[in-house]
């Protein structure tokens, strides 16, 4: 595969996502699929949770970080890697890096949790702050790389990332046989393009669902639209998906994405809380939107086989969004 | 497997844990083994998590409670079967019994968590109060089981539950080879004796560790004083470690546990959040006693492969010990 690249736009391949799986292997975990027969009692569907959370880094993130960052030539990989990020991608490439042994610098929003910023310190990542704004996030960071010459590795829009993302659905569909469905949440739509990827190839029949919060439904705007929009800094419970979506995963979500769902920022908690309670395991805000998205849309699930992305578990456990602090 | 009787105690044998596996399997999960890099820099081991978080009822204690109650007969069956607990046997009683169909009271102590109370109701559960201490509890329950003849399910000191708790580390003996230690927290010693039972026949090299809170330390000091010391009505956040050992349990934990630690109410709260963070599941304070003391004894779990039992998940989300209320 040939390096991002700003000018002529790569489209990863299904043979990006199988080079890109055995290159990661070492430095992930494949997640276990979890199932909970309280929540398919009150969805009707059959749900298939591919717990991400429990994903090295608590993220999914650390897939596309680890194939961008093993992929490296070693001349490139000893000047390092930079990115900017609302929080998992930062303490995924940080992770990835610490692997290799390789410097990585981050552009973070001072906004973003504490327990993000720590454990991107706890990687050995360096953390460069920038307001909490895509316009503000963009120039910081381009300073950083216009000093360094690290190599940018988007939290998103970058072949690599995507073909890494992808490996996780790959999984997927060997953990679990005959879905109908795969639902995940969409933010700058990485996760959602990954998936597409995979799906596409290799069970075209499998409906592909995305989730997004109706405070930050930029995606699901830009999908009715037909065109990419944009929002600069929309709120939202959901931190990992404030980002717009850009060239490289609008290809996908504009060509395989059968609908976008959206839900409140109380329904996003509420499905937290659910998913916590029944199922004991730690979700963040984002990954809670699926199951949100799918209890607002019964008749879209019910009697379906449907596998539910769950991208990632890191929250600060001092600030839950449903205490009063 | 005869059933309990007071007068002669009956020990199941290894043959009884291979019946009970067998019947219990259709309504129990086959729990995950799940592995912490950070914890295991940590604590300088190998750490194996058995997580009974992620069980049915979200405890272990519904093995014990299915083998029961699948192992009655059809005529006691239909009268039913009652107990008291302090929370998780009372709500995997009553699923067990709800997937059965039969009938079930259990005598809670009034103070249990609301999330305990609501689980035994949402299976089909009659719950009496009482108040939190052995003495009200034992009072109450003769009442319950005199008015309706219903079939003692003690929450530990009855072989069909010990038999029933021992297959959980008949799997993980299954899942995780070569362990050289399993360490599970101890209460009224219903797991502990389970374990001991696999561990004796299968792996008899395998070291077996208790983990009890300084605050409820009955079964340590019964340990070094070579005889059964009860205490009333200890206070500790490990709720479901407020029991003491009966005969039965003690059998078990005077001939195979190697050694009991115990912890403080601090260490337990930090352990649990500990494990929230870096595992992201949800353990409930008493499964936190466990990594408490394997911090606190580093010199002995130090390079040697350790099962961890992780026994259950069930705690109020809105009511978290690090939080102030």
């Amino acid at each position: 595969m040939s390096n991002s690249t700003k000018s002529t736009m790569y489209i990863p391949t299904y043979e990006d996502v199988i080079v890109a799986h055995e290159r990661i292997k070492p430095y992930i975990h494949k997640t276990p699929v979890l199932t909970s027969t309280r929540l398919n009692e009150m969805t009707g569907a059959e749900l298939f949770f591919k717990c991400e959370n429990l994903q090295k880094a608590a993220a999914f993130k650390v897939r596309g970080a680890c194939n961008a960052v093993f992929g490296l030539s070693e001349e490139k990989a000893k000047i390092g890697v930079a990115t900017h990020s609302s929080g998992n991608h930062a303490l995924s490439l940080s992770y990835a890096a610490g692997q290799r042994g390789i410097p990585v610098t981050v552009v973070m929003p001072r906004t973003a949790p504490q327990a993000k910023k720590d454990a991107v310190i706890g990687y050995g990542g360096k953390i460069v702050e920038c307001e909490p704004s895509t316009t503000s996030r963009e120039a910081v960071f381009a300073e950083v790389v216009g000093e360094s010459g690290a190599d940018f590795v988007h939290p998103y829009n970058d072949p690599r990332v995507i073909a890494g993302q992808a490996t996780c659905s790959k999984e997927l569909a060997e953990q679990v046989e005959n879905l109908d469905a795969v639902i995940a949440p969409i933010g700058g739509g990485g996760m959602i393009s990954g998936t597409c990827l995979t799906i596409s190839n290799i069970a075209p029949d499998v409906k592909i669902y995305a989730a997004e919060p109706l405070n930050a439904d930029d995606a699901a705007r830009s999908f009715k639209a037909g065109h990419i929009i944009a929002d600069d800094a929309p709120d939202t419970v959901a931190d990992g998906l404030k980002v717009p979506l850009k060239d490289l995963t609008w290809h996908f979500v504009s060509n395989h994405v059968t609908d976008i769902f959206t839900c409140t920022e109380e329904e996003i908690v509420d499905a937290m809380k659910l998913v916590w309670k029944t199922m004991k395991i730690v979700i963040e805000p984002s990954s809670a939107v699926t199951v949100a998205c799918i209890l607002n849309n019964p008749e879209v699930f019910k009697g379906k086989r449907v596998g539910v992305i769950i991208t990632g578990g890191n929250v600060d456990l001092d600030k839950l969004p449903w205490m009063k602090n």
